[in-house]
C-alpha cells in the first residue's frame, strides 16, 4: 500500500504511540490525548531510530550531547562515544558538532545511532559565516532556515531552534544586565547577529516557514532557551523569563502548525529557584515538555558538573520536568572524553531515575525495592543485574578478590545485613 | 595559671567561640547563645583539632569516615586517606576502623588528624565480643561503657552512640516488619544485643554515667541512628520515628549534664520525604544539630552512591540540616578507596555548598558570583584558584595541550564568553 505523506505521519505516529505505550506500560488512549494536547510529545520512530515519549506520566528522559569541536575533531571518536552513551542507557542524543565536516559527522552519527537524534542547525550557520565572512554579522538571513532545512534532510528527529533570542528578549537583558551574558552557543550567535545588523532574529520572523518544514520532514522543535543564565546570579532574571514567555507563544504556533514542540531551560540555578521555574515553564507554555540542561546548582565545581547538574537534575524533574539533558565532568573545562559521557549519562539517570521514585513513574519503585531485597539477602548476582550500571558492581566484587565472601570488603563479617534479627526478614529476595 | 577542669573546659570553649566565630564570619554574641541553646555544637579545639561549629546559621559541614576492615587493615593505607580526605577538604573525619588492633588504628589516625576526629565506640564491643566469645549476646554489660571511656580516652573530640535502639524502638521494627532490618552497624550490634539477651540497652539504661564521662572528657555526643533506613521503602517508618523521639529525648538530658550533642540521621530516602524528615527532627529534638548520613535518593546505583548522596545531602541540608556524612562510590561495594575518598569529599562539599547558597550562609553566594566573574573573563587562572578542586581545572587546562588557547576546546573559536555583547560585559571580573 502506497501512501501520502499525511497518512504516512499518521502511520508513523500510530506505530510510536503503540511503542511507547508498551514501553512505559501507560494506557495507549491516555497516552494519545496526552499528544493530542502536547504535554507529551514522541520523538523518533523514523528509520533507525526507536520512538521515545517525552512529557507528563511518562518515565523521565535523558539527553547525551556529543559532537566534534574546531580543536578536537575525530569523527571515529564521536562515534565511540555515541556507542557508550546508548550502552550506559542514554535515551537521546545530540550531535552538536562544531569541527570539521559537519554534515559528515551529522550523517556519521546518524547512521550509526538507533535512538532519537537532535542537533543545533545553527551551528552551521554560524561556523559557515564565520568561515565566509570572518564574523556572524555579515551572514545571509535565508541561511538560518537552509540550515535547518538541511539538517532535517539528513535525518535528524529533533532540532534545538532558538526563536525566543528576540530584540524584545534582548532588550531585557541589555537594561537588567548579567554577569555570564549569553551563555548558549546559538542564542549567542543570534544575539550577535541581532546586534551587528538590527535586524529580528530569522528564526522567529520567519517562525511560520520554520514550522511548515519541520511539518514536512516531520521533525520536532525544541525550543532552545538562548539566554538561560550562565551563572546561578544570572537565574531566573528578567531576560530569561522574557525569553520564556516568547518560547511558549511559540508553543501554541507550533501545536497549531502540527509540530512537536517541547522547551528547553535552564541551565545555572540556585537550588530554591528550581521548582519555581518548572511552575512557571509549565505555565507560560501550556504543558510543554520541559527539557534542562542541568541546572547546575553552583558554579565553583568544575570538574564536577555532572554532580553538581544531578543534584539541580533530580530536583527539577521532582518538581516536573521531563528530560534531561546530560552534563559531563568536563563542562566549562574541554571536549567531554568517552569516559566523561558515560559519568555524565550516568548521573542524569540516576537523577532521572530519584525524580521517578516521587513522580510515581510507572515501576520505578519496583526497581528500587527489588535491588534492597536482593542487598538483604546479599545476593550479588542480582545486585549485579539491577544495577543501574553492573560494570561496578562486577569490579568491585572482583577488586574483593575473587574470595567468594558473602557480605562486603567495607564490614566483613560485621556485615549489618548479616545480624539475624526476627524483624530482618533476611532471605526475603523475591 | 593552673586551671580547674571546669575553667580548663570554660577556657577551651571561649577560644573555640572566638575561632569558629572568626572563621564563619559571624557574631561571636550570636554563636554563644546558639552553643548555650544547643543548636550550635563546638567540637574540636583541643590538642590538634581546630575546632568546627556545626549547626543554626554556620556553613553545612562535611565529614569523611574512613578506618580499617577484617577484610582490609592496612594503617598506612588508612592514614593516606585521612591526609587525601583533609586535603579535599573535609570538615571532621571519623575513624570506624574495625579490622587489626582498633586502638593502634585510633591513635594513628589522631596523631594525624588536625581537625575534629569522631569514632564509634560500639565497634570496640562488637569486635571484642566475636573475638572473646563468638557471639554480640554474651557481651558484658559494662564493656559498653568501658569502650566509650576508651575512645575519650584516645583523645577523639565526639562520639557516635546509638542510645535510641531499645526496646521500645525495636518492638515497632517488629510490629510493622522492614526490608533491609537494621542497616546501621552500631545499630545491629545493640539490636542483636537486645534480642539475644532479652536486657535493656546499656547505653541507653547508663545514659547518665555516659554523659558523666563525656563531660568530663568535654567529647561532644553524637547520637546514632541505629534504626536509620537501608533503604527508601523504609523511609520514615515508625521504627525509624520512634527512635528520633527516644533521639529527643536524649538530646534534652545531654544538654542538662552540660554535654553538646547533634543527632544523626537517614540514610536512605525518597526526594519527596526528605524536607519533612528536617522538620521531623529538629522539632522532636529540640533543634539539635542535624547530622545525616547522605541521605541516598535511590537504590540502584552502586558505584555512584557519592552522587546519590549529594543529591538527597543537598537537598536535606536545604532544608535545614547542618552536618553531612560523605558517601563514597564504594558505598554498597567495598572499602573505599583513597580516589574513592576524595570523590565523597567533593561530593558532599558540593552538596554542602549548594544548600548554603540557599541558607544564605555568610560568603557562599560571592564565592559562586566571583567564579561566574572569572568564567566571563575567560581568566583561567582565577577559575583554578576558585575551584572547589583546583586540579581538575589544571589537569583539563593541561590536557588542552598547553596550546595556550583562551577558550577551552569545547567551544574553541565559538566560545559564547567570547561574543560581542553590549549586555555581555565581559571583562568585569573582580
Amino acid at each position: 500500500m502506497k501512501r501520502t505523506w499525511p497518512q504516512l505521519l499518521e502511520f508513523v505516529e500510530a506505530t510510536a504511540l503503540d511503542q511507547v505505550a508498551a514501553n512505559e506500560g501507560v494506557d495507549r488512549a491516555a497516552l494519545a490525548e496526552r499528544v493530542a494536547d502536547g504535554s507529551v510529545v514522541l520523538v523518533g520512530g523514523h528509520g533507525r531510530a526507536r520512538p521515545v515519549g517525552i512529557g507528563r506520566g511518562l518515565r523521565t528522559k535523558v539527553n547525551c550531547n556529543l559532537g566534534t569541536s574546531p580543536d578536537v575533531c575525530c569523527i571515529e571518536t564521536e562515534l565511540a562515544k555515541l556507542r557508550a552513551a546508548i550502552e550506559a542507557g542514554t535515551d537521546t542524543v545530540m550531535d552538536l558538532s562544531l569541527g570539521g565536516d559537519l554534515h559528515e559527522a551529522r550523517c556519521a552519527v546518524r547512521e550509526a545511532c538507533d535512538v532519537p537524534l537532535g542537533s543545533v542547525p545553527l551551528y552551521e550557520v554560524g561556523v559557515g559565516a564565520v568561515e565566509a565572512f570572518g564574523s556572524l554579522g555579515d551572514v545571509p538571513p535565508e541561511w538560518f532556515l537552509e540550515a535547518v532545512e538541511t539538517h532535517c534532510r539528513d535525518g535528524v528527529d529533533f532540532v534545538t531552534v532558538h526563536c525566543g533570542v528576540t530584540k524584545m528578549s534582548l532588550e531585557r537583558l541589555r537594561l537588567e544586565g548579567r554577569t555570564t551574558g549569553v551563555v548558549s552557543r546559538g542564542g549567542s550567535l543570534v544575539a550577535h547577529y541581532i546586534e551587528a545588523t538590527g535586524r529580528e532574529n530569522p528564526l522567529y520572523e520567519r517562525y511560520d516557514e520554520l514550522l511548515a518544514m519541520l511539518r514536512q520532514y516531520d521533525v520536532a522543535i525544541s525550543i532552545g532557551d538562548g539566554l538561560r543564565p550562565g551563572a546561578g546570579v544570572d537565574a531566573t532574571d528578567r531576560a530569561q523569563v522574557a525569553e520564556t514567555i516568547i518560547i511558549g507563544e511559540l508553543v501554541d504556533r507550533a501545536r497549531e502548525a502540527g509540530v512537536a514542540a517541547f522547551v528547553e531551560g535552564p541551565g545555572h540555578m540556585p537550588l530554591d529557584q528550581i521548582a519555581a521555574n518548572v511552575v512557571l515553564q509549565k505555565r507560560l507554555c501550556h504543558d510543554a515538555p520541559f527539557y534542562v540542561l542541568g541546572p547546575l546548582v553552583t558554579d565553583v565545581a568544575p570538574g564536577y558538573d555532572h554532580i553538581t547538574g544531578a543534584i539541580g537534575g533530580a530536583v527539577c524533574a521532582a518538581a516536573g520536568a521531563d528530560f534531561l539533558c546530560d552534563v559531563t565532568p568536563a563542562e566549562h573545562l574541554s571536549l567531554p572524553t568517552e569516559r566523561d559521557i558515560i559519568d555524565g549519562v550516568m548521573a542524569s539517570r540516576i537523577a532521572a531515575h530519584a525524580a521517578d521514585l516521587v513522580k510515581g513513574v510507572r515501576g520505578a519503585a519496583e526497581w528500587d525495592a527489588r535491588m534492597s531485597r536482593a542487598r538483604k539477602a546479599l545476593d550479588w548476582g542480582r545486585m549485579a543485574d539491577l544495577a543501574l550500571d553492573r560494570s561496578k558492581v562486577d569490579d568491585a566484587r572482583e577488586r574483593g578478590g575473587g574470595m567468594g565472601h558473602e557480605a562486603c570488603s567495607m564490614c566483613g563479617r560485621y556485615c549489618s545485613m548479616k545480624v539475624p534479627l526476627s524483624a530482618g526478614r533476611p532471605g526475603e529476595c523475591r
